[in-house]
């Protein structure tokens, strides 16, 4: 007969505190109670006993005598706590099951990837592999006959056997791009920024670290593990920056952390300002340009070259992983600085170097990106990013402002962004549906990241996709543009996607009627009529507008739908040429 | 004019303190005291002052209106600091400075490097590549082919773009040669025990951490930032762990984590005796197998393979970048535990996926070592590793204690260490000193791995190498072994290096008069007389002796010193065989 009591109690609190109900409430019972002593029927509530009376006696001796004390608490049940991790995580839809890719190599092959078991050919839109640096020959060819004479592996720490002749030049190499006396490679640039900046925070005396609220996961960790005192200040927000600096003490060590482009907005931060606000209180300023080496700047080294502005940086942190094709991280400074994390940081010290075909693959793809065909890779880049986002745009789907070549599309919901996914894939195009903890919960997006190689067909595909994604999973969008034409005004689209530096600065756009309403007023000259108007609005929501014209060869044509939901920082006000 | 109180002082403290000393003596100097005020004559104690007069009155309006007060607290010396930080290290020569050696990998260039600017060729001793796998035309050719296919770079973490069939290939092969059901692939096995430890003991609740004395920098790391109660015992001593489990709380979650072969003194733990007690107080084992993968087992699974254990341990780590010839890390354990570390550590989930070279290269060179091949390469392995042991001891020269394939020979003093280790960079062998903080002060080394690869004749010029090292640097040792002939009894010594897993555990060795010394007793028989017998001296120093025989094939001559230094922990006797 099983027992009435524990047959009310859930099964995993039985198993895991057996010992402690039985030590507790096993007097009660008429079986266990035996080997306890006499029940009297009062003292119990369990219905069974209360309904035959008082029939249980003491247990004779020999019952009782092989009896022993039982532990009060069972050993931990590490599977049920794994799997209850695991099912949480499944429960709220933030459970990955990664998607399997190999992305293709050779010539014509790229950027289209076997996807799965069937290992069918689908396109790849979210590779951080940003300029195709990977598959390029130059790249394949310097990691290949670093195989032939070297090997597939440095063979020890950089300390131990691992620090060979081109480790050097790849450090000096990197160290030439950010204009840096010194620069330090490390397994990744997780480690790169996890190691510095622990070290860095934890070493020097009394050091405050102030960092942006969007910072990623590595330097989150980094700063955490230094356990030195941390300010957050609001993400890209100069002013906030500026407001707990001012609060804090004179004359101690400061670190002001934060990343040019943000991997998840493509935000750029304003980086000559809050360079100089932690210049002013005498701090020193760690930048991440993770995803923009390789990609801004004449010699691909990041929105500090573009902007012209390297030595505003004090410690740039910067991967091998992206743009340039390959894996590792590395820092940038002066020679004191990285010779200090050199000679402290465990995470660079105690771990095998990077293997020769990874030193020869960044090195040949750092001198590709730097040189004449570099910058051709970066036009094409940006020009098929703005044809991306004008095709996004035209097609009423959504998209978070971006003004980089990270093109994020929210779709709210972990569940419904894998389901957008998942229809894509279906129809041959891979993007990763983002979910916590990558971006917060309600966040969630996907993310495309187009290169050079992607031509406008392919993007013409993959919206014609997305629009049939949305639809079969049931999310509303905006169609104000059929048939390549604006419902409001008639008028047919085209695009341009030569490029320029400035127009990379490009959507949300907008048709001339929705421009005169969102800047209140009816301003707009017979020039302007002709031209491209860009307005920038202040990025923290300031009534300042300010105007410039730029030139009007990017567009050719007209849109003409407001994108009000977009919370845009910048508006480009496209008007007809004639 | 120089000026004569700031011209005494020391020109570092003059620049950090500035501000505060213009503030503070500014109004006794007669130039900078225009801009305060009128100067007494007595009010001043410099001597250019007071051999002038009174001369210099009030400064006039237009002077000090654009003055303003000077903060009190000069900004926070950056560089100053970092200089202090190296010349530290330089002062106690543990700065370091790294050899530049491109270790080669054509065929017969191995174990060749080419060393510093000049491209000098010579011998690597110090590379944990131990069975030359990264040079493997089986392993190189694994690797070109996976570039030319898919590239030189994953371009994206494992959830976005970065995971490939052979990601997920190579992980089901690592959990397949560990008998786990599932495996992980981290950047490094440094970035695979610092994820796995800082997120387990993080997220079970209230975890305790038991935490060997001689372990790892990565999982100390990992330990630390994980911010759980820990608590170390004495390396590699199941006594005094389980004195530590016996006075924790029963029920709660804890991690026991050691290495099986210590990575710089070569010694191996108790690996069944550890588990067992852990697994008695309800721990989960934790054991890094980084210096054993491939090295030990009839697969190369490690040492846990090897005493065919490997159910003892909950989760192994391994790394791809020694035996194995490339570079990454690894955990591997049941499905929920490793489910539960690839969804939730910041270390797996947030950076770039191992690339295709690094992945076919790990794959190709953990099959190859799993075959005939390997068994026959970790035979060779522990041959010469045997050879160079023996020829150490029969040089006279220290060596500490080891019964796996690390070779470490003590020289005490970081700067001493490292002059011997120019020395025989001179000589054409690189052997890295090694100090702190890979070992504690006081305990620096030459650390020896020999290969499969390296021939008795390199080893005998090693030998020699190092003889005329220590004369050229005036250390003493005991060269009791004269042109090949025993000093003692006059006898000739000869070596056998042909393998047997026995042999493994050999030196230190000494002849049949010392046994007998050290044994405390004459029993000696006949047929010991004929043989080997294997002293073994219990690791905590335990009276108890313990004999067998072993096969006599291994050595064929006498050996006539004792090495009362070693400390050893367990004494091989070699008798005469005839």
């Amino acid at each position: 007969m099983p027992c009435p009591f524990l047959g009310s109690l859930n099964q995993t609190f039985v198993r895991n505190y057996g010992a402690t109900l039985l030590k507790q409430y096993g007097s009660y019972c008429p079986v266990v109670s035996r080997g306890f002593r006499t029940l009297g029927s009062d003292e119990t509530k369990c219905p069974f006993i209360q309904n035959n009376g008082p029939i249980i006696s003491e247990a004779p001796k020999e019952m009782t005598e092989d009896i022993h004390d039982v532990p009060v608490v069972a050993p931990y049940q590490y599977d049920n706590f794994f799997h209850d991790q695991i099912t949480a995580k499944k429960n709220d839809y933030s459970y990955r099951v990664f998607k399997k890719v190999s992305r293709l190599a050779a010539d014509g092959l790229y950027p289209w990837a076997l996807e799965g078991s069937e290992h069918r050919k689908v396109v790849v839109w979210c590779s951080n592999d940003y300029l195709g640096a990977s598959r390029h020959p130059f790249v394949k060819n310097a990691a290949i006959s670093a195989i032939k004479s070297y090997g597939t592996g440095a063979g020890g720490t950089r300390n131990i056997a691992g620090n060979s002749q081109m480790t050097e030049k790849l450090e000096a190499e990197i160290a030439k791009i950010h204009k840096k006396p010194a620069a330090l490679i490390f397994s990744s640039c997780f480690v790169a920024n996890d190691a510095t900046l622990s070290t860095l925070a934890k070493i020097l005396p009394g050091c405050i670290v102030y960092s942006d609220a969007g910072n990623h996961a590595s330097m989150i960790h980094g700063i955490r593990n230094s356990r030195a005192q941390k300010h957050i200040f609001r993400h890209n927000d100069p002013s906030h920056l500026k407001e707990l600096l001012a609060a804090s003490p004179t004359g101690v060590p400061k670190l002001v952390v934060f990343e040019t482009v943000h991997s998840m907005s493509g935000a750029i931060c304003p980086l000559e300002e809050m360079c100089n606000i932690a210049h002013e209180y005498g701090a020193l300023t760690f930048v991440d340009e993770v995803h923009a080496v390789g990609l801004y700047g004449k010699h691909g080294a990041g929105i500090a070259e573009e902007r012209g502005i390297q030595n505003s940086i004090d410690i740039v942190s910067g991967t091998l992983g992206k743009a340039f094709g390959s894996v590792g991280g590395y820092i940038a400074g002066s020679s004191l600085l990285v010779d200090t994390v050199r000679s402290l940081a465990p995470g660079f010290i105690f771990t095998t170097a990077l293997p020769p075909p990874v030193l020869a693959a960044s090195l040949a793809a750092i001198r590709l990106l730097a040189g004449e065909e570099g910058r051709a890779l970066r036009a094409k880049h940006q020009a098929i990013v703005r044809y991306l986002k004008l095709s996004l745009l035209i097609a009423g789907l959504p998209q978070l402002p971006s003004v980089s070549h990270i093109v994020p599309v929210p779709i709210k919901g972990a569940d419904k962004v894998a389901q957008v996914a998942d229809s894509l894939m279906k129809r041959g195009h891979y993007v990763q549906s983002i979910n916590h903890p990558t971006v917060a919960r309600g966040e969630e997006r996907l993310r495309f990241a187009p290169g050079p190689y992607h031509t406008p067909e392919m993007i013409d595909g993959l919206i014609a996709a997305l629009i049939e994604a949305f639809h079969e999973n049931n999310i509303p969008f905006n169609e104000f543009m059929k048939n390549g034409t604006c419902r409001e005004c008639r008028m047919e689209y085209k695009m341009d996607i030569s490029y320029s530096e400035e127009s990379r600065w490009s959507p949300p756009l907008m048709g001339i009627h929705n421009a005169r309403r969102v800047l209140g007023r009816n301003r707009i000259s017979d020039e302007e009529e002709n031209g491209v108007v860009e307005v920038g609005v202040d990025h923290r929501n300031s009534h300042a507008l300010k105007e410039r014209n730029i030139e009007r060869r990017y567009f050719t044509s007209v849109f003409c739908e407001s994108v009000a939901s977009y919370q845009s920082r910048r508006l480009i006000v496209l008007l007809q040429p004639n």
